[in-house]
C-alpha cells in the first residue's frame, strides 16, 4: 500500500497536477480531511502525524514522505481551502456584495467546526513562519477572488474610480478578524453591518484610492 | 526563601494589593519579566515554569504556588501589561489622537521584542480559554483608557454626538491587528494613515453612532 501511494516527486504535489479521481487525490483528500478534523478538535500543537495517518486510513510512511511534518499538513490544508473556497457574490450592488462577503466571513468564523479550524491555523501562523506564509497566501487568494466585486462597484459609480479593491476588502474583513483573534468579541449581525458601512463610507471618502 | 515569598492567599494577588517596593512585588516583577522574555524568545508553547523560576532567580515552589501554570503566568502578565500601559494621547484634535493611538499600536507590534510577545499572547488566546479571557480583558482596559479621546472629539464637533468611543477605537486598531495576526502584511506608515482616515470617515458618516 505504501508503494501504491508513493508520489513521483518529493515535493507535495499541487492539486492541479493530479487527476481528481486518482488514488493520489483520494489519499490527499482523506489526509487533509483528517487534518482539518484534528485541528478543529485539538488545535495545531496536538497535531500528530501518526494519528492523522490512522484517521485517514493511509500508511504512516505515505504521510511522512508526502507532508513531512504537521507544518506541511497545515500548509497543504490552507492551499486546499483556498482552492475549495466559494466564488465571490454578484448581487448587483457593491453594498450587497460586501455584505455577502462579510456574512461569509462571519458564518465561517462562527461555525463551531470551521471557526475552530481557523483559530488553529491562525495560531499555527503565530508559531511557525511557513504556516504564516501559507496563511498569507490563503488570504491573498481569497481577496483576489473578491476584487472584481469592487471593480464592478466602481464601474457603476458607487465608489470613486481608482479605489484599491483589496484595500476595501481588507477593511470589511478586519473588524471581524480583530474581534475573532484579539478581543474575542461576538460577531453579531450589527458587527457585520457596521464593518460594511464603515468600509463603504471610507471608500466613498476616497480613503482607499490607489496612491 | 520559599517561606519569605509565600503569599497569604492562594489566588494570584492583584497588583493593587501589594506595596510596590515589597518583596512580593519584586518577585512578581522578576517572574513577569522572565515570562515576557521567554514568550518573546520561544512563544507560548515553550513556556516552562522551572525555566521561568530560574530566569527570575526565584524558587520553583513560589512560581508553582503563586501562578500554578504557564496559563497563570500569561494571564498575570496581561494584567500587568494593562496596568503598565501608556496613558491616552491629548494632541488637541481627534485625528491627532487617533493617529497617536494607531502609531502606538504599530510601534508595539513592529518592535522585535514586544511584537513577539503580542504574537505569543494572541497565540495563547487561540489555544486556551483562560488566556483568551485575559487577552479580552487587556483590550477592554486599553480601549476604555482611550475612550475620552473620542468624547473630547465629539465635544469639539469633530464627529457626531452619540458616537460610540470604543467602536471607533476598535475600527482604528482592527486593520493593524488583522494584518499582524492574519494576513501577515507589513504595518507601514500608509497602513496607519488609512486606518485613521477610514475610521474617521465612517465616524463622520454616523456609522459608529450608538443604536
Amino acid at each position: 500500500m505504501e508503494q501504491e501511494t508513493r508520489l513521483p516527486e518529493s515535493q507535495p504535489a499541487s492539486p492541479g497536477t493530479l487527476r481528481p479521481g486518482g488514488r493520489t487525490a483520494k489519499v490527499r483528500r482523506a489526509v487533509l480531511d483528517a487534518t482539518r478534523d484534528a485541528l478543529a478538535e485539538s488545535g495545531f500543537h496536538a497535531l500528530n502525524m501518526d494519528r492523522i495517518a490512522a484517521g485517514a486510513g493511509v500508511g504512516k510512511t505515505t504521510v511522512y514522505r508526502r507532508w513531512g511534518s504537521p507544518v506541511g499538513l497545515v500548509t497543504d490544508l490552507l492551499r486546499d481551502m483556498a482552492d475549495q473556497s466559494l466564488p465571490a457574490a454578484d448581487t448587483g450592488s457593491l453594498a450587497g456584495d460586501l455584505r455577502a462577503n462579510a456574512e461569509l466571513v462571519r458564518d465561517t468564523l462562527t461555525d463551531a467546526r470551521m471557526g475552530a479550524v481557523f483559530r488553529a491555523v491562525i495560531a499555527a501562523g503565530a508559531c511557525d513562519e511557513e504556516c504564516a506564509r501559507a496563511l498569507a497566501d490563503f488570504y491573498r487568494t481569497r481577496l483576489a477572488e473578491w476584487a472584481p466585486v469592487v471593480a464592478r462597484g466602481g464601474a457603476r459609480g458607487e465608489i470613486p474610480a481608482g479605489t484599491d479593491p483589496v484595500e476595501l476588502l481588507r477593511a470589511v474583513s478586519a473588524p471581524l478578524y480583530y474581534r475573532f483573534t484579539v478581543t474575542r468579541e461576538e460577531l453579531t449581525a450589527a458587527v457585520v453591518e457596521r464593518a460594511v458601512s464603515a468600509a463603504l463610507a471610507a471608500a466613498r471618502d476616497g480613503v482607499f484610492l490607489r496612491p
